[in-house]
């Protein structure tokens, strides 16, 4: 297995990545802007297959249609120049200071339709260039005091927002499917929809649940202290994972971005071996920070790096699941009767199986051992390349 | 006001809150086993109008039909002399050994048949005892290491396993509705269905899903960095609320059981303003452990404590609400527009209306201020008694 | 008691705690810049005593002598106008990119030089406007990744620059002292001396260890899990506490800075208990950022009510101290004999005492409780001024 | 390098840890008591080269003198009969509910009394099994709520506590130096002297301090989200790493003790490589507890894996350091220059240094990169050996 990325490998990066100038809360910002047409054509040497954007990341703040329409240009020409293309794109409701309070469950009223016309705006613009997702990440949708915030009412203004953005969509025919980002706090003390679950069981009481999915970030479920296979797990089990965002983080603190395999390396791991064989197909895209220590031969360190690991753990997790050794670990561990139904026989031949409960062996099945810990450094090893 | 509990409040306690011996992973019991019956006693006086029991709380693991049947039937006379009455009846899926890697979602085919089995024996007799809720905590469902659990397939075991038990309320005729208590870990490395939303997202998959719904418990989320409030609110946005438990926990360490009003206090008084206003009318039911610290007077002062400050939240939080102060502080921070919709004229509507974006002040919207401190601030002297 | 505050109170601000212009690292600043000279009015008005600043607070990086030498003229007239003492001041080592590594343990030698420099500056102004404190919060001395910093090197930089600055302190004859201030994370991944503890502890290795003390920040503790009135007690037992930051925070996340009194309520509490009884006559210095939703009504509302909630809290832990049910309470939860010498008979004599283990009835012992419930009931009660 | 740990690598195991029979919150024992003798066997035959126990580990607690004596006697038998040393001893000061509100600072005179002698007790037979190190746990030495506890009054009997043992051991000329163990939290709510920082600072107050150190646990320190390898850095930089307990742990939540290896794979090679390089020559001792899912084969395979995992990261560690690609990136990254010290020419000299200052030019110093995402990098592919 190669680790040298190719676009078969759909790795994606979001234009505010690279392009982060590494203003943090206490700090200004160490690099030089990028141009995105720069960043387009340095992911695509990179082996990337795609680029991703919030609307201001391409097209400045409050800038007018002229400006607008050459940068969107300049962009489409660098795309066509390496190939690269445009999976997801996103909106930005969170850096201007009109959004402190949110944007689609801002108190203001007036802030909230404000922000579903940027968002509508910026969906024409995503499905021109060929976007399949729309990323909504709701960061500024939350409160740090009590009252300030009705949530039951906000979820009803969320609902009637994304219900809203989904008609658009259908209306226009865009093959466009929504991606919610879940993020538990930072920069609000308390984000709604603040892990996987939260944002799977809001998508349930939309008017078009199909549209709607999840866009789950490394670190923000880690920030939860939430073990992130497993909430891909539920998410792909409730077939809603419709993008992912990779990159590392620390444990519970503050939002760090690192690059994909710093962090939680063993987590990691098991998030390639499931990404790789639960069938996922979609994109591959890194939402992280190059720390603002680097200058840009170390923004590109960085980025090579997010690949360079994937591909790495790929290859692990490959030699892992056809080893010998570890199919007959799985068995030992039982694996293979979690694949099968528990009670085949319904629940008449359940509850008439006496064997089931009025002579089962209680004492024997409990002192069976799972023979997990075996199993667990057979995983190690071959994570580590030590078998 | 009162501050003396009454059977209206609505107030019960788990057999295992009080009856708690002190066993924690480091040392031995402080305290000798309550028999049930004296605890109903003693929560009959102390003001409650509940108690709650796993099976084994009730009736000893592995005990024959006659000592079963003796023991209901002391707990029935208890409950009579007392007029306490049993809302709430749950399966203990967790103490003995041969749950040790899970019960619905364990590897071992039998232990799940023996799970299912010995929840459906219980739900006869919460059924038989008037119980119309039956609360299913799967501590034990979950995983210390990555290949040792497939987390899909153990979701599907999960499915299957509330769909029998669904299956059999419906078919007996029980008035009994399920409701799932999360937990991120403890005593699991990773528990399924860690938090309220992941539950909530989970039930909607189920063949039945409006059997089902949730019994957060406060320390739970909490130990995932969760805003209770927030999660609560979210549940009874999704109608889902079916039971709650209510103690203390101080951050994110390990499960404390703290009295209700120890740990996040603010956050309790949230919670109390919330139920109190949105029309939740189920139990207030304490799911505590009183330290190991304390003898049995302790207990029942712990126990006491838990209501009396409930009952203070919620003459402080009615205080808040009523008070013109406060009324104008939610009108400042433009409350009444989050219950306004954002797009009543539709999507055309909003799409033609100029003033929502064309001609939007942003920088006038952006720079008026939120008045978030000012009503915080009146929350917190209207919780301190100090208005 | 007065919830009026006076400069008896001792309450300070720093310059840019009220002025922090809401720049988080997700969105752009919200407020306007703040005049200095506007804060210590503004300031005055409200209470306070005292004002605190980091040298580019009052004078921009890098302004030339006659800029600084205006800046320093009007803030004096400020103080004489108002009666506002500079009881603190520090040095910001962490804004400009140059410090993006570090400062006095950057690994650039040049940029140590620089930041050493900078700071022995900051000190002749600081002691020039009376200030009898001088913090050192080392915010960018740590490191994301495990090789980018030889951590025992970098604690020899550090002794190297405290011993320094040491040595000038006591060249000039400056009254003054240091209070390092510890935080475990952010704006690095890890944050050198990252606890009240790590800090003390490295102040013992220092060439003159009775200059230096701590200035613990309430949310950086508790952005670690600690209990912060823990470490304030051992701070005070070491003779340390030379400064303290209140502020709120609400668990393990991101530095919050709420106003005091918001976050965990109960630690408050015995924090304000604390201070007011173990004798600590320093400042009482709110380092807090009024959140970006607040415009500049807000700013200063919340300023107030960090106050306010001082006050507030000081009342109820008096009460609370002078209750004769708490005294009782206090007793019967033995606290009167840890207050006791163990061994008042030494260790021959201790060796000697067959009661003391031969013939100690330790079940006995055991069974006897503590009576922490009842006595941290009052003590909520009390705090909820529902006595 | 090889994988198959021997004497010489130093690694020992605490009789608690192998028999450990799963006993948690939540659950029963899963597995049947390991006779010390048995484990001495297992573990040399493994290649551990020292076994450690708890007083009761050895001898029931309670147990009369010719028990006693008969359980020394066979454990002494099996030391000579294996080879295996007792590197270290401790006393179970939290087991039996005597110590429930703590030992050396609990409230009640007597238990501290008793806790005392216990330990003096133990520290003789530590002595005669030629231990050299004592380590003191104080996993009870807390609270659970505000007044429970007077801190300042705890950390008087703490140092009167530890005084004492140190004048017990000086007088008896016993060869043994304590190491305190510190922990933030479980089994009490807050635990004294929290961490690595906190214990080295309460060590710098005793009579004789060069008595105590710390025996820093990987879990522990964790459970606060502190960087472990940043302790132990400070520690051994305070020449006061005595001793370490290794195991793993996943993040912020209950104390898992997870075999050498699981957790964070990262920091565990980070520490091996300063463990390694910084010359420490203690123990390698892992403080873990094999899951309850297991069976004792299971325990044995996680054992071995602790060691294993250990040797493997030395290996990686060690390649690492020797390779020269990754020493021209610590040059770039300007570790040499960290070594330096800031100031050869002492405060006057860096005064009168213009360069320093006056006319350094700090925007360039900014805008070089510290390489640190290239180093990092390759650090991540050494540890995964996918140089």
């Amino acid at each position: 297995m190669s680790r040298q990325p190719v676009p078969g490998d759909k790795f994606s990066f979001g234009l505010w990545t690279v392009g982060w100038q590494g203003r943090d809360p206490f700090g200004d910002a160490t690099r030089r802007a990028l141009d995105p047409v720069e960043s387009v054509h340095r992911l695509a040497d990179l082996g990337a297959y795609g680029v991703t954007f919030h609307d201001d990341d391409l097209i400045p703040f409050g800038a007018g249609d002229i400006e607008r329409e050459a940068a969107v240009k300049r962009f489409r020409q660098a795309l066509d120049a390496t190939g690269l293309i445009v999976p997801m794109a996103t909106t930005n409701l969170f850096t201007h200071p009109v959004f402190k309070d949110g944007a689609f469950t801002a108190n203001d009223r007036g802030v909230r339709r404000y922000a579903l016309r940027k968002t509508l705006r910026n969906i024409d613009l995503a499905a021109e260039l060929g976007a399949r997702t729309y990323v909504a990440w709701g960061g500024r949708e939350g409160a740090e005091s009590g009252a300030a915030k009705d949530v039951r009412a906000a979820l009803d203004r969320m609902k009637e927002a994304f219900d809203l953005l989904g008609q658009y969509v259908l209306e226009q025919g865009y093959d466009l499917r929504f991606a919610l980002e879940p993020k538990p706090n930072e920069p609000r003390g308390d984000i709604l929809l603040p892990t996987v679950g939260h944002a799977l069981a809001f998508i349930e009481r939309l008017e078009h649940p199909e549209l709607y999915g999840v866009n789950p970030e490394v670190g923000h479920e880690q920030m939860a202290g939430l073990n992130f296979p497993h909430g891909i797990a539920q998410a792909l089990w409730a077939d809603k994972l419709f993008h992912i965002d990779l990159n590392g983080q620390s444990g519970i603190k503050y939002d760090q971005d690192l690059r994909f395999g710093a962090g939680d390396l063993r987590s990691a791991f098991w998030l390639v071996d499931l990404l790789e064989t639960a069938g996922y197909d979609g994109p591959r895209h890194f939402d992280f920070k190059p720390p603002r220590t680097e200058d840009l031969d170390g923004v590109w360190a960085s980025a090579a790096g997010c690949m360079r690991n994937y591909l790495i753990l790929k290859e692990r997790a490959a030699a892992f699941r056809s080893d010998p050794a570890v199919q007959d670990a799985l068995q030992a561990a039982r694996l293979d009767q979690l694949g099968r139904p528990t009670a085949e026989d319904g629940l008449a031949g359940l509850l008439a199986d006496g064997t089931a409960y009025e002579t089962f062996d209680v004492e024997a099945a409990a002192a069976r051992g799972m023979a997990f810990e075996h199993l667990d450094q057979l995983a190690l090893e071959h994570l580590l390349g030590a078998v």
